[in-house]
């Protein structure tokens, strides 16, 4: 079995009972495991057994009563479960979702700095904006400030957090006993930053962290999204939904990311795939419908309007998808629903099954191989370095996963059977980061 | 052996050498596990096996250089730390201290309703308000704003929090799969605060978590400080150095809670000891002054400067403490501080080693038997409900404790030997929060 170089990597999107918009209604769907911490401690065991980088957290910062209805929650906060599995995994890298726009820079970067020491260098921050009014609405605003503006505040915050990270200088820590001198003092830093948006003096007030800073990761794929990923990203999720439009998006970030001044391969693409596995893809395919047949129209129509901003429920559902306005919120996420009902000339209500499974992300009901052939193929034809693995139903989704394709990809070569490293910087085949790449006037 | 009604309840002060503020210069200390996840676990297993009500970490939100040449760090963040020990402990309470000056209030009810539900019901909140403008200055301001004001942001924090932690309902999920109903709607509640510091439409993005609410714990003595206490809190830490001192405030606190209309034992109050403990008196002293030869003066002089808000390095060490100016500062802990200097007739050098084992908290250092008889005594007398254990030094002081003092206490019927109920609410003898009791216009 030949080792080619370059292999791929895998992230775990964990979440309660499975990405598809219906799962907590399948039955064999324990509801009440949800919010309990053993349900996710034996998820990421299995990821970590099976050898995956990372496990991610997503994250939104409001619920309305109608989204709770329909079983709609933030449900645990990410860096506090993702804090808790550090403590009973041992390589397995935790990516967290933290948002730019409804937090404090120096909290920040303390929370990840905590994370990856107490995980021996683990972590990983997915550096979400916020897009949506509700969410504005529960942090002193009525509406949540424009594209561009929100793209400002998190560069400079990931400005700020950058700094706070190399406070400490790397050989800071003297833990001289006997003179009692723990740091030397002109290696600990005050960063005096002063911007439109904060002013931190610093230091940071944990020494600094096995990983020196977490894995950056992002997941916006507007304009702005690309632009901000070229710049700072290591990691980047995205939603995909055809090999040819992957490869697009793969070669501007990769484009992006070398007109910053950093190599192609500083920064991994992950498109998000929603995998459906049966032992013939008819079998696949009567598992998916069964997932479809839980959905509830009104609830769907419900997410899909929030999704692209437009309120859809006076359209027919028999009718095509009418041109949605321009928004504000998730830009990219809306021109890839727009793109997908005109491509396959769907009606609204094909649609919503289309969006059921993944919310616009890649799915695939087939078998082993199949799945293994289409991965294969992203991977080597410059689509993807490796992929944000979303089963559609959590925990007999992900077993299918690991059970069946898994070895698959493993006999082809294209994925660790041993872990090589024990951070996730490692993993992901990433240096130690560079303190000079982090500027606040730096220009593409 | 009789079981008298009332126990004392007692918390472990994790820090991570130990109280003494030289403990990290011991040579049994291990420097390097500060950082380490172990190190705290074994210290939460230990603390539970012997049947601890909780752990407690506290916080700041700034170090400085100087500080952090002299081994201070604000460490590993505190929710951080106690999610990670939820997962490996199944009975012992988690009390994490947050800043209501720093932190948006829909941040922090979801990070503690997120830690209550991953510990099945043992989250506690110390709520404090930060007293220092080197904290305000890595938060966009200059100057750490007036200490009613904070105290009044804190109440308006509270308010907020817990209208949030109500926002659903006891019995507002139905978990209905067949039907597609996860939630009644009707018991999900958008909460529309607007108030002077937070405007906040809800609800909150995770359902009511096992204990309703985090225990509420709070640690200001001053006067904003026991009003604070005498409406929210449900435990209360406090630095107290003679019986008749813990007595006049362990009054004052039932009386204020009686004037919110609370039962008093609906708040328990728990001094902090920093015990020293030998098979002699003289071996415990003995143990004492080796710590205290590993304090360095011109450290000791910052962190008291620092403490009681004024520069102290231009007086004589063998010369008495002078007059100490009013602070908007930590204005309990001054008073303290002076009173202590004052009644003791101590020299600012006296004063320095005085403060070095427990930062103004009740030293002691004697046998088992003069330990516990004191605490026997305070806690039978009407200055404590129990005590905020401190061991000096983190591992060796904490061994002992267990091992001789913890045996003669419940020998005395004075703890308990199992843990009776699951929920810090229940170890603590506490109801579950009455959905009536925060209100922003409540007076007194």
């Amino acid at each position: 079995m030949s080792q080619p170089e370059r292999q791929l990597h895998l992230n775990l999107f964990l979440t309660g009972m499975g990405h598809h918009e219906a799962a907590w209604r399948h039955p064999q769907s324990d509801i009440g495991s949800n919010l309990k911490l053993s349900h996710y401690v034996k998820l990421a065991q299995k990821a970590e057994a099976a050898k995956f980088d990372s496990l991610f957290l997503a994250d939104r910062y409001a619920v309305s009563r109608q989204g709770a209805k329909y079983g709609l929650q933030g449900g645990i906060e990410p860096l506090t479960l993702l804090s808790a599995l550090a403590a009973v995994t041992e390589n397995i890298g935790l990516i967290a979702t933290v948002s730019t726009s409804f937090n404090e820079p120096y909290n920040v970067a303390r929370r990840f700095a905590s994370l990856d020491h107490i995980s021996n260098g683990r972590a990983g921050w997915n550096v979400i904006t916020s897009g949506t009014d509700g969410e504005a609405q529960n942090f002193n605003s009525k509406k949540i400030p424009s594209h561009g503006l929100r793209y400002e505040k998190a560069r400079e915050f990931l400005e700020v957090a950058s700094k706070l990270w190399d406070s400490w200088g790397d050989d800071a820590i003297i833990a001289d006993q006997e003179a009692g001198i723990f740091a030397d003092e002109r290696k600990v830093h005050e960063i005096h930053h002063r911007g439109n948006f904060f002013s931190v003096k610093g230091p940071l007030n944990i020494p600094r962290s096995p990983q020196g800073r977490p894995v950056l990761v992002q997941a916006g794929s507007s304009a702005d999204g690309i632009d901000f990923a070229g710049q700072y990203a290591e990691a980047v999720f995205t939603a995909q939904q055809t090999l040819e439009e992957a490869q697009r998006f793969y070669q501007e970030i990769k484009t992006r990311a070398a007109a910053f001044g950093r190599s192609p391969e500083s920064v991994k693409v992950l498109p998000g795939i929603c995998p459906v596995i049966g032992r013939t893809e008819a079998e696949a395919k009567e598992k998916e419908a069964q997932l479809h047949d839980y959905t509830n129209t009104e609830f769907s129509l419900y997410q899909l309007s929030n999704r692209v901003g437009a309120d859809l429920t006076a359209y027919p559902l028999d009718g095509p998808l009418p041109q949605l306005p321009a928004t504000d919120g998730h830009q990219s996420r809306t021109k890839l629903i727009q793109e997908l009902a005109f491509r396959e000339n769907l009606t609204i209500r094909q649609l919503l099954l289309r969006l059921a499974g993944g919310r616009g992300h890649y799915t695939i009901a087939g078998t082993p191989e199949q799945i293994s052939d289409q991965l294969e193929k992203w991977f080597k034809n410059k689509a993807a370095d490796g992929f944000n693995i979303m089963p559609q139903l959590m925990s007999e989704g992900l077993d299918d996963f690991i059970t069946y394709v898994l070895p698959l990809l493993q006999e082809r070569g294209l994925f660790r059977t041993e872990y090589s490293g024990t951070t996730l910087r490692e993993h992901l085949g990433l240096k130690w980061p560079d303190t000079g790449t982090v500027n606040l006037s730096a220009q593409a």
